[in-house]
């Protein structure tokens, strides 16, 4: 079959690869529908060297149950399901506690030991714990909106609660891709009063001001956190949403954050220690955040996606088939697009 | 009047210092019934250089009010009052949400601004919302339990708060000085179910039994660690009251707790960043804390001591007058005394 790999910074091919294939009792195939590139896997397209193994990307995805495992029972061949980024086995105790990314038997798809989603299909893992299925018909409106729960909106949604976004409150979103965009549609639904969204491009922006948005800020650095203090009323925001994850974004967020509140982080950490510790403990300021457990907000995010409450769907500006992934990559890097949608 | 002075590590005299008297006409004056000497002054003990401008030491005291300035209405001459380690307007936005120690208007005690209670009297600014009046009179049995309440109770308190400690947690508690013996009180109160105190001094963890912790942990660094998994289970505790402020025993706290579990830090820090921090991340753990709002958790433990139902009162173990400051300071050091109280 046909896949995206990655063998470096900006080298990403199409090849055929291994086919996905039932390699353990609790084992799925996942004939593709929809995948997509994700704002993370923009961080190997910039430093993945050659000495790294190459990995078939992708890690978000929905598609159509093609086979199972002996031992799989509750999904069935025929299912349209969402395939979360991490697989888990549903059972463990973090997976009973809705920690599905702390799963005891869980992992993580597009790395060199398991294969990614931007392919024709794929093997999902503990397939009961992971794929959730969607009772509808494969509605084409529906696609990009059933797709962001595989990663974006549940990720959103994660940093929104790490972040107790409540009733009333003032709260900002620092990054303007997919994830940050669909942090104000979490924002907004947990009852923010003000959104304040933090980032340059006119488009993004637009789409959070849709969202629920109420604030923009485009200024960087001290500029930014002057310009976030002026707007609510000198003292910072109760809630920050960190989705971006370099040192920058969090050194802001840890600074415009008001005394007593939370940054809730889900940008994969690219900085070595959290900036602004001391302040961090005199200012009584809650990190909390990491790897959303995506699968257990599912249950809570799909009624809201197929009453059309929220449209998390519109953060996809593009798509491509297999042979346009490189190139979508390339699109996403140069911030020309903000989120690809690949249909092998 | 005379009090103590902190003039450079191991330098503490007992001297004639300046009258407490009302500066502002928000002040009260404090006759200081009971001090206490407190497990953070043995920082400067440690490394106050004579470079810095000697203080006046003391931020624990119950006492009665002698003086009060022309503003200071609901606080009265005669009141039997306790004096949080923080002062505090009462009304600005941090404190009406029970922040006190991000009060607009507020500071601490015993630093080379404000004049500190180990001393026959002390100014207190803001005293209206300041000073908290017990309705009692001075019970002797009482007053050491009254007297936490203006520091290490309501730190423990806040210690177990901001780790989340929840109904049938898993908890562990690093550090057995004063707030560490009380925050096993407060994990108890909280409905903890497994309480580990990690200290290595006999009479402290036979407190902590008493006042309910399961387990003792007197093992260091990594063999600390091991000894916590094997005990929880495998994957550490829920909760971890992180209540010294050393790296080590934050790095502990990080290493301890479990996936989507919480530290509560209330150690001053005395590190340049929290260690551990990528495995935060990953493991959806939740770092909060800092100078404990005391005052607003008065109205909520000052109850629980009037009952009996908490004696927070007797981590208390010495008492000297003025004269045997210094050697309190002494004992306390060198893990002689626990913590020692102060009868002017």
């Amino acid at each position: 079959m046909r896949g995206t790999v990655m063998y470096g910074a900006g080298d990403v091919r199409i090849e055929n690869v291994a086919d996905a294939t039932i390699v353990e009792p609790t084992d799925a195939i996942l004939r593709v529908t929809r995948a997509c590139i994700c704002g993370s896997d923009l961080w190997p397209y910039k430093d993945l060297t050659p000495d790294d193994p190459p990995r078939v990307m992708g890690h978000e995805a929905i598609g159509v149950v093609e086979d199972v495992g002996a031992e799989v029972r509750n999904v069935k061949k025929g299912d349209f399901v969402i395939m979360p980024f991490a697989f888990s086995d549903g059972t463990c105790e973090f997976c009973e506690e809705g920690l599905n990314t702390s799963c005891l038997h869980g992992g993580f798809f597009g790395n060199p030991q398991i294969a990614g989603a931007q392919a024709e299909a794929v093997r999902i893992p503990q397939a009961e714990g992971t794929l959730y299925a969607v009772p509808t018909s494969e509605d084409p409106a529906m696609l990009g909106s059933l797709l962001t729960l595989s990663d974006v909106m549940g990720t959103g949604y994660h940093a929104a609660l790490m972040a107790a976004v409540g009733e009333g409150d003032r709260v900002a979103v620092v990054g303007d891709g997919a994830v940050g965009l669909c942090g104000v549609i979490a924002a907004k639904l947990l009852g923010a009063e003000q959104i304040i969204i933090m980032g340059r491009h006119a488009g993004r922006l637009e789409l959070a001001k849709d969202y629920g948005a109420t604030d923009v800020v485009s200024e960087r650095g001290e500029e930014a956190v002057e310009r976030v203090r002026e707007i609510t009323g000198g003292s910072g925001v109760h809630s920050v949403l960190e989705c971006v994850g370099s040192e920058q974004s969090m050194l802001t967020s840890m600074q415009i954050v008001r005394p007593g509140g939370a940054v809730g982080r889900v940008g994969v950490p690219h900085y070595a220690a959290l900036p602004e510790t001391a302040n961090m403990f005199f200012k009584n300021v809650t990190v909390s955040g990491g790897p959303a457990p995506v699968r257990a907000y599912i249950e809570e995010l799909l009624p809201l996606v197929m009453d059309g409450e929220i449209e998390p769907g519109r953060v996809f500006d593009r798509t491509v088939v297999l042979d346009g992934v490189p190139d979508g990559y390339r699109a996403m890097n140069d911030r020309e697009a903000l989120k690809v949608m690949i249909e092998p």
